[in-house]
């Protein structure tokens, strides 16, 4: 019961942060004396915002498909994983900001490079959440069986990292490191899935 | 209960998404040092906003109605059924932005048409959905009998089709077709209502 | 378990709109090159969209109780439910519009008369629901015996219409009536709490 | 089950007022027709911006542990608790302008008096819910001994008292109070989860 109410309100963060990033879309306006109809053109400058966009919004949605996982396979809830699961919240909650800055200056390397950061602080949090909750669980725990490796969680961060500098020298080796990471999360993960089925087919 | 989490997530994005819509009616601002008393006339130039977010909401609630039953006949959720269900809420999100740019423009051609646009790949997004519930499901499932001939989610996509190319004719055609499509699903679809009914009933 | 899906996406867009209003109480921006420094009076602007803001706070919070009561005592959802909740859910979402017109304009006549607009519509849209609800669960339902004469229900609207021309007399008359029936509705209505009540205690 | 929708509505507020405070860190926008390539001085002026959204999502991190815990021991929801409930809520909803205010003027007097202002009438309006909750399950209910004698609760209204005279001395001042509280509560409270704890293990 009380891990229906962090999910719920990890789902609401998380399906807020989601949309309003489609918020820095802005609608483009018709100057006011302008006889300019608007046409394809018009759209081309958000062009840059819009795949942003769409790269944070993969990366969300990954997010909420592994917390997903993660917090089912989970028993009990404690103070350590409420303020694991705040700050996992909080850098996500960074995104709309990073996503915005990066599209609006045509990934220039700076926004670039700290949109980077909030990935990897997020990744960061990410792993202290799992290591918070496999803590409370026990090291036999379902989680802890089903995470094994964990080679994508401890790749993850070292590539961000490293594109950090990168986006210095090229904007777009960083941009497609990070497009590397979010297809390695997208193929499925059938880990946690695999250990929950062998534990219901389990006398 | 991972259904829950599904649905608990879908509600929060189409929640948001149908209420940062009225975002794009912006309260007009009284001009500083303008004496101008606001009236009715005030709101006339949100007039084509106001009606574009009725048709948007609209078809917010269809969606929201439909995957409501749709989701309510599903038994298990996969990794497949997450990623499509992610999918429809993408095109989904931008419908504040084309909704914003429709009615700012006063359904201008290439608006109108991008409108359709995105209605259309939210129709194919639905329909990649419901294939990949049925797929996980068995072709025998109450989903897939609930559906049957499915002549609604078939017709959509060919009118909006229709509509993108007829908007640079006449835009109010292209609107003409959407309002059109919304109306149709309006009219109650209680095929899936009589099957769970029936199943209800047998013993 | 169908009804938790109604509850839950009225709650997020209920839970939105109460938040979204408080977007029109904008930060007072610096000047940029200005030494002024902010203080009490910066805010003197904002007293009356902070007032329209707690109004509609009030308004929001009256309807999520009863609808809360409401659903509480319905058992099944049909699709005329669906939609006529809905339509309800339409009109509330104006709230944000029409708070931030009169609070900007400090309760202009016709922003007034708009606002009062907004809550006769909603006020239709509640009993609509309600009429949909009982239709559905048989006249001498819980709902029903709950509601009985109902003549708050009956009232509100009524004053509304009142208040509609009477904000070009004076719009503090007007905003008066808002007030007063907010705080009709604010006084505990233990109708339904009370059947309830009878209900449990009943063997 | 009427407590789940209770706390579904806060729990959709709360994550909202979390996530619309982060709109407050504004997009820096490159300059039409400008060259300037952005870089981390760019973000520099968003600096108190950004802290002070640290703070608030602390506080609001702070409110949404306690409400859960407060809320988990509670059995039943009556019209008051429905009511003490929406106006904590209210006093929240209000953290975004604060919170921008502070950061947009370095921390000015007047804006961090203000921040203050809304900390306390949010801590009483905790206190009210608190004690309309243990009003209704009885003085020797799990939440009246849970809570004990409350020093956190009653020393946070009068260390917020203190801090808005003395913000019109020094706005630092006011800062770490406001800080220092935060940390009060950020160590983590196992009161509650002590008493649940026990009834757990007893017989």
């Amino acid at each position: 019961m009380e891990k229906n109410r962090l999910e719920a309100f990890s789902d609401g963060v998380l399906a807020i942060i989601i949309t309003i990033m489609v918020l820095e879309l802005k609608v483009p306006h018709p100057e006011p004396g302008s006889s300019h109809v608007p046409n394809l053109q018009t759209l081309k400058p958000l062009l840059p915002v819009f795949l942003s966009y769409v790269l944070s919004f993969i990366y969300v949605g990954i997010y909420w498909n592994n917390h997903h996982h993660m917090l089912h396979s989970a028993r009990r809830v404690t103070g350590g994983i409420l303020w694991a699961n705040l700050h996992l919240l909080f850098w996500l909650s960074l995104f709309p900001f990073t996503t915005g800055w990066v599209g609006e200056n045509h990934v220039a390397a700076t926004p670039t490079a700290v949109y980077g950061f909030v990935l990897l602080m997020a990744a960061i949090a990410y792993y202290i959440l799992q290591r918070t909750i496999i803590a409370s669980q026990g090291r036999d725990s379902m989680l802890a069986t089903a995470v094994g490796s964990d080679w994508k969680g401890k790749l993850s961060p070292v590539l961000y990292l490293a594109a950090i500098p990168l986006a210095f020298v090229s904007s777009w080796i960083a941009s497609g490191i990070y497009i590397f990471v979010a297809l390695l999360w997208l193929i499925p993960d059938r880990r946690i899935e695999r250990v929950l089925a062998q534990r219901e087919h389990q006398p």
